[in-house]
């Protein structure tokens, strides 16, 4: 059980923790920290938050301090909090990258009080109005360089998320990036690509508005996300993007390939291949 | 109402299409016909089926003739009907490509008789068991170069799909095939070389297994589709797969060069045009 928890950013993230905890009774006081007023007022309405404040007295009142915001200004917000603590207050934050910020609290003197994580949950959406009751549940953390943060730091986190479902993973942080790149930057960069594809020739024939669905939009509907939310992942983990990019455009090739020659046999070869996929999500 | 119907394949969906059918009460007698003699047994056992019997009889006692095979057969099977039916029936097909098809009958004698369609509905699972009640509802049905279908023939299966809540679409059988590569084979093919993309990698380390999940799932779920059925739709729509696979493989290259060259700017409006999606799927 929290007293008090700050979350910094109010959004689908920061949101849908607030609300599991405070469904299960797991936190009292909830306070919202955010650049935009107006998703304060929206926290606030919809009861992700119980009282917005400056970041430095949030901190100061709060026994865990919460941050999920875009990974690019999760690094100078952190340190800045980290700076704010004392030896008793725990942070963690929710990035979708791990090496950056881990790098850069490595020689903090309070880096005990750090716990870096990344639960594996998420929607298209983004702001106060995205977060939901229920979130997390069936899906796994990620908790990096665990033997970096203390452990009465990380009993805490492992009971908030286990609380809400979620599947505790360990691993350091550069394998957190890379995994992470092929298991989801992947899928985003894929979709908003193939967003780009149909809305490319949709210019010249509106039939695909009344033709979309089903599989389509099962793949394109990552395209959706938030530009501010996903530049700076991929700037963070620019070089596991990029070679996970190269692999997936590598593959693309040899079903071109397989076409262009009319090499059927091993077109479904790669397609056999594609259906090992089962073994992973079923 | 349908008094007599046949589905040639008691798969996913000529299975879904019988069960919304006589959920409704829209046909009496569903006959089934299959080369596989355990799909006829489970297809009888599930209900999607009232009898099995060979093609001939089975098509000499129905109504209606709806064939949902995979589209390389479908053309040759589809022959074979039209040559065993009187003026009175009616032949329709459900496949996923409609120019080889179409052009195959163009000089059939009784050719009205057939009605060319595709639902645009669909999941990555095939077989009777795939088959499942409420399909079809909330997408749309194309139905292609109707003029060349009478009209009692046309209304008949407009009045069945629109039973089971679609949406009726016309268009000629070239342009459906441009249009299905772009909104549904293009999806199949990334499912496809994503899944394979991951898997390369993951032989090399299993923590992928335990992070799947999520915006993975929506993106890869495709990668279980059967073969069988893929690799036809392929074939057939080869010019217009290549198309719209030249024009996504280059949306991946700009990716890849911003990141290359850290454009982040055109990194963003690369992934703002993509947010335009919303405007078709919601």
């Amino acid at each position: 059980m929290v007293d008090t928890m700050t979350i910094v950013g109010v959004g689908l993230i920061g949101g849908s923790f607030s609300l599991g905890l405070k469904d299960r009774g797991l936190v009292r006081h909830v306070i919202g920290v955010s650049d935009t007023k107006a998703s304060l007022e929206k926290a606030l309405e919809l009861g992700l938050i119980d009282e917005a404040l400056p970041l430095e007295e949030a901190v100061r009142r709060s026994q865990l301090i919460y941050v999920a915001i875009p990974v690019d200004v999760t690094v100078p917000v952190v340190r800045q909090i980290m700076d704010l603590i004392g030896p008793s207050q725990i942070v963690a934050d929710a990035g979708s990258t791990k090496l950056a910020l881990c790098e850069s609290l490595a020689s903090h003197p309070l880096r005990s009080r750090f716990v870096a994580t990344h639960p594996m949950w998420g929607t298209e959406y983004s702001g106060p109005e995205a977060a939901v009751h229920g979130a997390f549940a069936g899906r796994s953390c990620v908790i990096c360089s665990k033997e970096d943060s203390a452990p009465d730091a990380v009993a805490l986190l492992e009971s908030l998320y286990t609380a809400l479902g979620m599947n505790m993973v360990y691993m350091d942080a550069n394998s957190h990036d890379m995994h992470a790149a092929y298991i989801s930057h992947i899928s985003h960069i894929t979709s908003f690509a193939l967003a780009n594809t149909v809305l490319e020739k949709e210019k010249e024939d509106s039939a695909i508005f009344e033709l979309a669905g089903g599989g389509f939009e099962s793949t394109v509907r990552l395209a959706k996300s938030n530009p501010s939310m996903w530049l700076p992942i991929f700037q963070q983990n620019k070089e596991h993007v990029l070679d996970v990019l190269n692999e997936h455009i590598a593959q693309l090739r040899k079903f071109k390939s397989c076409l262009e020659k009319e090499n059927y046999a091993y077109l479904r070869e790669l397609m056999e291949s594609a259906n090992k996929i089962k073994r992973i999500i079923r």
